[in-house]
């Protein structure tokens, strides 16, 4: 679990919810320095805190909930805390090295949304399956398509990832599908965004409205059983074949530390509606470097900044229609591929659908095999040339449930 | 308000949550009784309970986690309270008339999924979006297709819905899609099914634990906008053609109300998979009459008996990847439509994309106009040829927000 400084210095301070190993009953805010997690709620009772009822909560909920002012007083609590010479004495017993502590979920989701907004994806996935047809379609310039995903099924990096059960096309001939354990279980790189500040029913939020509403971001590996997926979502979009597993990273980092990473996004051929145009100055897109590891081996490495649609516009058109957003919800930026061969986020797209397995250390993979551990990280410009890390998420496959 | 007392007799007993009209900031369970609603907390503790702190509680939650056995001590309480002449004097005073509470959403929405599983309905949509094509996917016959809805935006009875805006598919020639209020805005008439006991993550619930699992019924209306949903839903799914609204009845019958409404499912003509095949006598249909009132008129009775797949198979088809799920669950049946034109339960089916607008009162209908307001009521035998009321859902549609 050693990880590099340099990404989680005191520029970065992410937040996470955390037990010790001798108190596994307990939920502690954490927040992150380096290879050491502070006890938040300790320091704030040690040293005195505006908020302490946020920092002794047993979630993140009651701070994603306290709105942005807060967000920032708390931040620059914790900066003191963690950088301030005059607290290093009291702060030091309340540092727990990263890997002598659990991590939870750290908040409770609302609701899970998952986006579909890079353009290399889209037309990826288009070409594998609509050979010869158009591969992105007709709505894809006009909207950042998204569906919603099950939210109970958001655990948190570490909790296994048990291979689903479920039906897949029927063979050329056969009157019935197969069931079954998946045998195409692909993960997906994505990028998740925490929000923090509801917004009103029936009103949509502007573009520029996102750093008001949410709180942080997260990394997420929306976990895909590509042959339960392509059987079932005609009509209606993909259901069992996301439904069993989302995992996300349990560090929360805040927008806040990522005021250096912001960056333009792609020139956009199509003009967007009013709602969706950025071209005026709403928040862009964010320069964040992922890494996808298999086994430890790095497979991929999808550049964030290619994204076609912004978290800003995501939350434009998330609630455009009046549907509000909660404290909790979630939403995802979909896979993250970029124009590089090796820059894409799904095994789907890296083996192009399996014809052209990995040949990694121990052996070949079309799609995961059971006990294969996947593991996403990333990192984006921070401060004065340096870098943030955030954090991981990482799964490790287990059997399907037997006498399926 | 006032209703048939015979639909709401001592063998039916629904539970809500309201505040009494002096006292709006109140949650109070209650049980209702004919016109009339028992303030339970107030019952309890007047006249001994083994649950008093489920019937204090400020929404149903509570009782949904407590499970089988005791959803069946609570009711026989609320049967003796309100049944048995000894207990008259004291609960007189703490029934409420109907027309003088508020009624409250009564339980946390975890996840929503929203089924599509009557045969008719799904004809009807193939027929009218694809004509000439296979009204049903090919994978229509082999499993309850369905997809998660937006939880957030599940409100009780009575909440006003806004009309959404949003994308429609760009005019013929025109590049770009046209934007602003939806003009297809529609009903679907369901039965929404209240989980109350979790399941183990990574273990598929099978057809016979439905019961088990499943808390109660309620009515749901899953308003859609259907220029919205066309054009955005290839390829994820409905998405904010869908998320703006969706309003359940304010009263949740215990499944154990309707013991007398079990029936037959329709023969199915392909054999289900074994995971869905409740040949072997898994709970099956449910004899539901519904009715649709469109500003007060009956303009449609779905009769949910005709449901090809049913909850049971629904809950085995959600839970066979592993998802798990968590108390406060709400799936829903899909738009209930018969065989009958005046049994179809969507504007979309009754004009026939609005190809033959209903003529109303107060005018033609092809879809909703600003100020309409949609009820839907139902009813279920119940024992000794009795009735059972599945309570209402009403909505009133009001302008979408100006300036947009």
């Amino acid at each position: 679990m050693s990880s590099d400084p340099v990404l989680f210095g005191i520029d970065n301070l992410p937040y996470g919810v955390f037990s010790p190993r001798d108190e596994p009953g307990s939920r502690r805010i954490g927040v992150r320095l380096g290879d050491r997690v502070l006890d938040a709620g300790a320091a704030a009772r040690a040293l005195g805190s505006a908020h302490v009822a946020l920092w002794t909560a047993t979630s993140l909920d009651p701070l994603l909930a306290a709105g942005r002012p807060v967000w920032a007083a708390v931040r620059a609590e914790a900066r003191s805390w963690l950088g301030d010479e005059a607290h290093r004495a009291a702060v030091a017993p309340l540092l727990h090295p990263l890997d002598e502590v659990t991590p939870h979920l750290p908040f409770t989701v609302a609701d899970y949304v998952d986006f579909y907004s890079s353009e290399h994806h889209a037309r990826n996935v288009g070409e594998i399956f609509r050979p010869g047809g158009d591969a992105l379609t007709p709505n894809w310039k006009h909207m950042p398509i998204g569906y919603h995903g099950r939210a109970g099924s958001v655990r948190v990096s570490g909790a296994p990832v048990v291979r689903p059960l479920g039906q897949r096309r029927p063979a050329e001939g056969a009157a019935t599908p197969a069931f079954g354990p998946s045998v195409r279980l692909d993960i997906e790189a994505e990028v998740g965004f925490v929000v923090g500040t509801p917004s009103t029913p029936g009103r949509p939020v502007p573009l520029t409205a996102l750093r008001e509403h949410v709180f942080g971001v997260c990394l997420l590996n929306d976990w895909s059983a590509r042959d339960i997926q392509a059987w079932e979502y005609v009509p209606l979009g993909p259901f069992l074949g996301k439904s069993f597993a989302t995992s996300v990273s349990a560090w929360i980092t805040p927008l806040d530390a990522l005021d250096a990473a912001w960056t333009a996004p792609p020139a956009r051929d199509v003009p967007p509606l009013p709602y969706l145009d950025d071209a005026a100055g709403a928040p862009g897109g964010l320069d964040l470097r992922l890494t996808v590891l298999l086994n430890g081996e790095p497979v991929a490495r999808p550049p964030f900044a290619t994204m076609y649609w912004t978290p800003a516009q995501q939350l434009a058109h998330l609630t455009v229609n009046g549907a509000h957003l909660r404290t909790g919800d979630l939403f995802a930026s979909g896979t993250v591929s970029g124009p590089e061969e090796g820059e894409r986020g799904s095994l789907l797209e890296l083996t192009w659908n399996g014809e052209r397995p990995l040949r990694l250390a121990d052996g070949e993979r079309a799609f995961l095999a059971d006990g294969d551990r996947v593991t996403l990280t990333a990192w984006a410009p921070g401060p004065d040339g340096g870098r943030v890390g955030l954090g991981e998420v990482s799964g490790t496959v287990q059997p399907a449930p037997e006498g399926a």
